[in-house]
């Protein structure tokens, strides 16, 4: 089975946008092999643009020449992805990053090629061209590479099988598609397409849909066509994005998983936008840096790294190699909101989970802007006995009778597993 | 704590409307003694307009005189609560059910008697008026007893602190508070006000709020004011009604716990609507009877049966006394909708709950039109090892190694304990 | 034909709110048949509550007592009318202002009072009683005194055509219905059966809807049943007020006609509000209030005088009887905006007329906050050749040529007959 | 002046899609300067994809080449205009139109031609390219040959003053633009620069905007940056968009005058659709076209035939050289609807204009589907004396005392000039 528990691993958009080349993809992967693998980090997963020669940062250049190969595929630019030269594709890489005992992702972008519509080239295994299937008034919003595809068209499931029978061909293990997941209703039928090609393809691959907000009212569908869906617009290190998570995992925690999970993206930390200045770390505090991989965690959102990985400093390290806290996120079983309460002058929120190895999860934050003491009932978590608490960052144990005092900072957090 | 589960009861609406009388009450309390309260029943409800003479369906006569004290209080009719006489009010009537060994509750709606703001009455405690503290455009559009309560206005607070303590004077233990619940957030403040009342009466009594659709971003609101809130506008023996209930249960599942339940209302079976005809039973069929106890005891709804207990036949008996079903009712936790799908030409929904006794619940629902066999993946659980399962209602035991396969008639429901 | 040119008159609420009394009436009468009638104005008006004995200000009692007949009809308090002791209702005061060359006029609200409907007093010419024709949830809601009437019950057109006798009896000319105008479609049929009970009691009176803002979609409706109807909710001596009524006056100025007018209230100038203190005058500047009457004039909307007449000064009073102004009222055809422009850091309207009696009509306003100084180009007029121009406040004669020079100070307006 | 009164003249659209070629454009010219120029007709208009080489109906072809200079700009296909040949453009047709005293008109698509951004060519007076000035998201919903320009880019200025000098040049008088008119506000600034680049090009072209529905809140920006904009979506012969266009009308009414005109397209009368059969004739009933012209000519719509010229009947000849209508839509002033009203089971609107050389008009339609006869009264079109009247189809005179009795048929109209 896919995704059996949500998916770990690392992403180059925070840190290097379009312009990741193969070198610091390689160095993150050996990194992740020798540092995280064993707590359980294990994608690689090369963001949008590797086809574009010209992509320095985040920013997309408008109408640019893509690499392309004579069947409309997109293929890497061979200056950044130096393997990939006499056709080869992405297969070097992800043999590189399978040898060190890690999985390979790519970005997609929902269609076909804009380039490809305007020279009119041909689709592998059909004599329909990319004019003939591309969706007249289908664009992204946000960039100009791709046309949607129209399912109507014959050709067009040709078209989806030739690239992701070429992306298993390369080895690939993680499809993170774009411009798709909140283009719902209209480009339903394209997303089914795409999904089928990709399930059919041969090789095990999990789809992750992009960008965000996904809409509740298709919850069923997105745990059917993927094994992961974006719940929020693009996640970056602001309190104001990470305090609005909150509302977003409540509405969306009953949909989560084996195989199917709701995603609050990527962890923004350590050093990020590099692209841009070297200098450039998170702005996130410790202790929001604690609450949102405390709510990620209870949650069971993916876990995506951010950060250039070789830069991480130690706090960041033990961030993401806390064996309780990533206990959490393998065990907890039927998350949820509890409460959200201004206590004090303040705002706190609680969530619950159960352990599948027995006992139960709490963890508690406070979003509001000043620090304070609260009184968790252990009735709350509909516990009815005196118990024993452990405080998964600190590892401090506690009895507890009736409740549990916690003290938090503004924008802090606690977990604790309790028996 | 009050309502740590979710309160058991008989309530007169669904059978009488607005025209119960005493000896009903009193022949269904005796009953519910006799027969039920081994297996948790417990309240007796006395829904609306107990102080209205002419009430003989649930029709209500519009603007007509109703029994009223010098405070501007309600107070029952002595010609259908006959103990009532000489101003003692409920008090003899809920001094029986206590006697029977059960709890006693009482309809009321927001606001104060429109006799009393036009025949300018008294208030305990105050020298103010009914007429001074009603509010001007606060009417009930569907009944037309009362104006509301001005909370600005001074007086307000001493009305509704004088009938809570007329109402614990009478012994009473669970307030159906009606024309509240989804007047929100125009009337909020008089719902706080009411709440506060009540709590500081000096007895303790269930709150429960009426009519529904409850307001799903008040559900903090809800959750510290009252003990339970109706999460639909009334509900009746009609299948699009109970269909419709799945996707309101999902909504509101997290938000369920001890002292505070979203309330899928009174259930509908056996004699009901008997002020009409005394030929009239529930239109559910025994299927979706099963359906409807499943839903509401894995969801963990409050459960209030609506027929006249007296002439429950034995499958209603056996419905509402099943010990494995209303096990799952008390101990069931962190309940949700695992999936829901069309499956072989019929929709399917399943549940999930933890057990508090350890295993987990899981309930299979085919609300489509055909009967039909599904499997349910033990995956979908997050169950990953053989187990065996108990159906509930049938008592039936198996083994299942990775899926279950359940058949299911149109309308039809299982509910099975897995260990 | 009723109400063949927009009516003009006196109403008392704008200076006295619920509170006028007889005397009032008299001396403002008596000033308009002195000073005013020769140009036009003639109606007179008593606003609403003349049936409410502890009213002061523009604040109503809730449900306070109400002079009532035998028949559920409200009628004049006798401290406040006393002609009226003895049962004569308005019929001498009616008298009086008959006698002076003069119209008389009351409001009226939609509906049966609350008294009646709790005192379940009878209606004239039915066994049914108030309780019986009553529409339950239907109030108003900015005042206490009525309930809505349900037309399907019988006795609601008796009630209906007993109110219109009686104020046909009395000798009444113009009904002011207030809680009627903006509450369609829900009220419509209350309003339809009103209307037919006014057409058919045998006396012509003018039916003027209340309050506004009237729905642009139910112009042929009010039309048909109704000699004006408000555009607008109550207007008031604020500029941003006098702002807004402009596009409200563009999007109805094709619904103007014989028989009907779409009403932009009453002019509150010269001395208003002195309920609450004598020293109480008019906001708008000079400026602002011949904006007004020009705008009021141009678009022919009703001219209802709210100040105390006796206190007018003399630029008020020329503001009233500027008979070039006046003519326009009357002559003006198919008014309508010709353009609305920010030019040189003001902002200005162009409207236009026909003339009845040959010429054309323009009004130019400067609704920005700067003076200023514009060219109206004779083209945009659709005047193609060398014209002279009087302008109504002036009396200046000028010739043009292909555009005129219009000087205006900030929130002025200049008219001009062009020829 | 441009567009003093409404344009009138022939559009190839409605006939020959996107397919006219230069016979056809020469044949209906060579028709209106013989048969129509006397009756005020003058514009001849080639509409959309005149630089597409492989149109034959109304149906675009997705992403295919255009013609093109080496500027960006769009030129005729020379196989389709042969005098354009050897890089003439338009100049040819246009001297040959002009030669027969008349206008010559073509439809532009607002922005730059895909190709041109995805070859990346050149800008007259500019070193920017194609693909520096496009506005990444911006496309038209129908029709893939352009993407917007980008006002805030340094280039885009000068692409639009390079086409229109292009026009210019070659002796355009009118410039349908398209994908424009109901682009605001999200396109308001192209418009605008458009606009300006238009009036700056050194040679009167009137500018019509297209598709509608216009949006009616920007009224005034359509009157200062255009001479004519469409109220409504594409326009044919079917009975229930003539019905609708009533209302449209009466909003937009008061927004025209010499130079701004509402549009209400094209009249598809005579043979149209003939790129699709040549047997294809208007599917309006000759009581509808009567309609249609009617309402137009009271209304002052531009006037643009859509049918093929030399294949009108003499019914539709007659249709548009009635001298008496065509007069009306010279002259009508400051029109409007007066009212719409069910009478006798048929649905019937009166329209009112004033006449610029003195007296009235009036217009009156049944709309409904019954034959009826129906009085109108002067009073309702604000004459207070006996006139005479005539209908203008037919030229029959009559005398009105008070009321004009008038007999339709179902979709039928007639129109009167009263003196």
């Amino acid at each position: 089975m896919i995704a059996k528990t949500p998916p770990m691993g690392w992403n180059s958009w925070d840190c290097y946008g379009a312009a990741v080349t193969e070198d610091i993809v390689r160095q993150n992967a050996e990194f992740m092999a020798k540092h995280l693998k064993q707590y359980g980090w294990e994608y690689i997963v090369v963001d949008i643009q590797w086809y574009e020669p010209k992509a320095v940062t985040h920013v997309y250049n408008p109408f640019t020449e893509l690499c392309m190969d004579a069947y409309s595929r997109l293929i890497p630019d061979e200056n950044r992805f130096p393997s990939s030269a006499g056709g080869k594709g992405f297969a070097p890489l992800a043999e590189y990053v399978h040898g060190l005992g890690l999985k390979f992702g790519i970005h997609i972008m929902r269609g076909i090629p804009r380039q490809a519509v305007h020279q009119n080239t041909g689709i592998l295994g059909t004599d329909k061209t990319a004019r003939e299937i591309a969706k007249t008034a289908s664009i992204c919003r946000w960039n100009t590479d791709m046309y949607g595809v129209d399912p109507e068209k014959e050709g067009a499931e040709a078209y989806y099988n030739s690239i992701f029978e070429l992306y298993a061909a390369w080895g690939v293990d993680f499809i993170k598609c774009d411009d798709i997941c909140r283009e719902l209703p209209h480009e339903e039928a394209e997303l089914v397409m795409l999904s089928n090609a990709l399930k059919g393809c041969g090789r095990d691959m999990v789809l992750s849909l992009s960008p965000g907000p996904a809409l509740l009212e298709k919850a069923e569908l997105y745990k059917q066509v993927s094994n992961m869906w974006r719940i929020t617009d693009d996640f970056w290190d602001q309190w104001e994005l990470l305090y609005a998570m909150f509302e977003r995992a409540e509405k969306w925690c009953t949909h989560s998983g084996p195989g199917h999970w709701p995603d609050a993206d990527m962890l923004p930390i350590g050093p990020i936008n590099q692209v841009w200045s070297k200098e450039n770390r998170t702005k996130f505090t410790k202790e929001e840096q604690i609450t949102m991989l405390t709510l990620w965690s209870i949650f069971r959102s993916p876990l995506m790294l951010g950060g250039e990985l070789t830069g991480f400093d130690a706090f960041t390290l033990a961030l993401v190699t806390n064996e309780a806290v990533l206990a959490m996120h393998q065990m907890a079983r039927h998350a949820h909101q509890v409460w959200r309460r201004v206590i004090g002058g303040s705002e706190y929120i609680l969530w619950t989970a159960v352990c599948a190895e027995g006992g139960q999860y709490a963890a508690v934050f406070n979003v509001g802007d000043h620090n304070g003491t609260i009184e968790i009932q252990l009735r709350d978590l509909e516990i009815e006995h005196a118990s024993t608490a452990m405080e998964l960052w600190s590892g401090e144990e506690s009895t507890i009778d009736s409740s549990l005092t916690v003290s938090l900072n503004a924008h802090g957090a606690k977990a604790y597993q309790i028996r």
